[in-house]
């Protein structure tokens, strides 16, 4: 509980727990809700969530003033305002589906689009149904007809292969018994592995897969998660059959970017547009009112095509970034580990050091790749490909010790490509082939490329 | 020798090996430099290097038309005009340095800007003597009272703590013996590498330290050669007491970044443009005419004081990159083998996989966090900061197994910043309140980050 004196203050000022209250300090003003106070923190102290979903903490002090805030509570905060006399009440909304619209399969696993911020605490816990993903975005109900899923309930840094293989069985069963598209819900830290993996993992894919996630969470003001399912709703409908993720495309609420799920990566910690498509254009723009901008020609149309699953992953490979001070004898202790391949994520065009330590990168790699280990090389600057024609060291590398150069292939698709491309085949002449061949988008042509960055715009 | 066909057709349209050449074929314009042809290549073949410094083969069949180009060669290849008869000729350029503008020195340390193409192999090789970086600049005369000092040569790829310690003593060395600013010519590959260390390792900076690095070597027509060095120029005679990397700031030759030490990472493999300022914007942008906008208010100015170096390094840390499958027993590995530190690549607002092996990143961390070894979290996606207080499972990692987090800092920023203070102190609380304590720049202040990506515009 909060002291007398603040008590005393909020009443006067009209504001309660749970509300929104606007404090000027200092002649700098903050606006959020105000939260509870906990056990731990000062009782002449208000707490408040701010817009951006971080909690802070102001002495109520005589130089503060506070008021009322004139913006909308969201509705789900409204529900939980009976938090401060110690009972939760959680209403459920009850969402009528139009059986008139496309059928559409929503897959809940996990992560912050799936989790509520619990307000005595502060931390934030996995909702206890899928179905509250929904809460504060009835507009659903008008665009598609979902039927809800739920294989399992993790956040996205504890998923691995398993997982992805589950969710891609799932998705095929599901768009091969009617379903027109399917959304999955996911925890947004290693979303673009998943969505690497269903790309390779998800065969024919005749109809859209379409991963979405949120970087606040659904019961904030500043959450991301209803608009990020609508523009998802309008693509999973849509003839784009492609596996990608659709998230904000901007800092504004104004439209999501649908990308590729090879070319795709989480570029910022907390911002709302954080997942940029890499060294291609989005496949496309998608706005709230369901009209879809496709920005890249490079697409697949929906078909009937059955989609069938390969999940076939050979887990023991290892991504290895190559940095000033790195010791390629790391390469033989993954090998004395029975390690089959590696992703090497390297400067430049594709360099490695070649002098520096008394074993050096190439020796340790022409060593290993004569024995049939594959090594490919990525970019290290994310943006870019490599190149293995332009240096003497180079040609060393590609040439000589026989490391694959790995086009424009992000370091982390060409980690998952390589795990599935050596589920298939060890032979190393297969391997080389396989990882040069396009599969999912993931390597795209020369052409272009230095105009079509798709990074912060 | 091109066959005797070929060279009929080549005589027919007035061009020659050296000199710029249009070719159509199949409805496609390419232009570029004729090559002479090499012993490997077929004799029908044109060799073309493109304004993209990339080589292409053209067999010039019937259909193939050939004209001589508008545009002039670049003044350097002229003089190589010789190479088909054997014989290389290369003249100097003396430029005369005008003992009235600011005196500044010029480090040559090696990469492409201090390179040339052969073009008998296509390779890329050093060049002879530093003087020829400024062949085709003799505009710097306007500029600044050049000084040359050229203390080794190296791939950028192949330089290491001992090489920053000895440019960080040369520029101390030059700066308080009435050098204005120390310019610092460098392969781009690890330079970013080079700027983090120099701006640890030289104290009480009072002048501007500005690294300069080349994209294209600078006898390609399209080379950034040129007018980078004009604008680190610019930079080095201004008041900006910063280390710094000064380059192209778009793909157009309209005006460079000059950007924070700590601030900057290669972006991309090949783009003019590939350094790009993270989490802030760059310090300012440079025009060739030399107008300077200073873009962040966060600058030390010029003063009169002396520059110390203190260079003290741990080469004994690790950085390692936290993905779906990566193995925590590898830091076991290198504890063996004697590693006093960590930094960490880790998703999201921080988090490590938790449940998904039998021994998890947390409780490995943990363990040898307790023997006094530092962990320093630092952002995946590059752009952002790590925030320890979201999440039940970041409470873990930072409060419980007592990882530090790395706040907005690079991850390349924080392995060289960890290595300088483990070369301090091995204490850990020290260790600990170093890491976050802002001595370069490294940590910028949580506000406006949202803003100022700095990324790609």
């Amino acid at each position: 509980m909060y002291s007398n004196a603040v008590r005393k203050r909020l009443r006067s000022a009209g504001v309660s727990v749970g509300k929104r209250i606007l404090v000027e300090k200092e002649g700098k003003k903050f606006e959020g809700l105000l939260m509870p106070k906990t056990d731990f923190s000062d009782p002449d102290s208000l707490a408040i969530k701010l817009d951006n979903g971080y909690n802070i903490g102001i002495k109520l002090g005589k130089d503060v003033k506070i008021r009322k805030s004139r913006h909308r509570e969201p509705k789900s905060i409204l529900e939980e305002e009976k938090l401060e006399t110690g009972k939760i009440s959680r209403k459920l909304l009850k969402v009528k589906w139009d059986k008139s619209k496309p059928p559409v399969t929503l897959m809940s696993v996990g992560g912050t689009i799936s989790s509520r911020v619990d307000y005595r605490t502060g931390g934030v816990y996995a909702l206890e149904s899928p179905e509250e993903i929904l809460h504060n975005v009835p507009e659903l109900s008008g665009i598609v007809n979902l039927k809800m899923e739920k294989p399992f309930n993790k956040m996205s840094e504890d998923m691995g292969p398993d997982d992805w293989a589950r969710i891609a069985r799932l998705a095929a069963k599901e768009l091969n018994s009617g379903s027109h598209g399917v959304i999955i819900t996911h925890g947004t830290d290693f979303l673009h592995y998943t969505a690497m993996a269903l790309s390779f993992f998800l065969q024919n894919l005749s109809k859209p897969v379409v991963l979405v996630g949120s970087q606040r969470s659904s019961d904030r003001g500043s959450s991301d998660a209803g608009m990020n399912l609508i523009c998802a709703s309008h693509v999973a409908k849509s003839d784009i059959a492609e596996v990608g993720i659709c998230m904000h495309g901007s800092l504004n609420d104004d439209y999501c970017l649908f990308s590729r799920g090879t070319k795709v990566r989480k570029m910022h910690t907390s911002r709302r547009d954080a997942f940029r498509p890499i060294n291609e254009p989005p496949l496309a723009r998608v706005w709230p009112d369901g009209r879809i901008e496709v920005k890249n020609s490079n697409i697949r149309n929906r078909t009937n095509d059955r989609v069938k699953v390969d999940s076939k992953f050979e887990p023991k490979v290892a991504m290895l970034k190559v940095y000033p001070g790195a010791d390629p004898k790391i390469i033989d202790y993954y090998i004395s580990k029975n390690y089959k391949g590696f992703v090497l994520e390297v400067p430049g065009l594709g360099h490695v050091p070649t002098t520096v330590s008394k074993k050096p990168w190439t020796t340790v790699i022409k060593k290993h790749a004569k024995d049939g280990i594959p090594f490919v090389c990525t970019p290290q600057t994310i943006y870019g490909r490599i190149n293995p024609y332009v240096y003497t060291n180079l040609r060393l590398l590609y040439l000589d010790a026989g490391a694959i150069p790995g086009e424009d292939m992000l370091p982390e698709t060409a980690y998952v490509k390589l795990c599935w491309v050596l589920g298939h085949t060890k032979k190393p002449e297969e391997v080389r082939k396989m990882m040069l061949t396009n599969y999912a988008g993931e390597i795209t042509k020369r052409t272009e490329i230095e105009n079509s960055l798709g990074g912060f715009e």
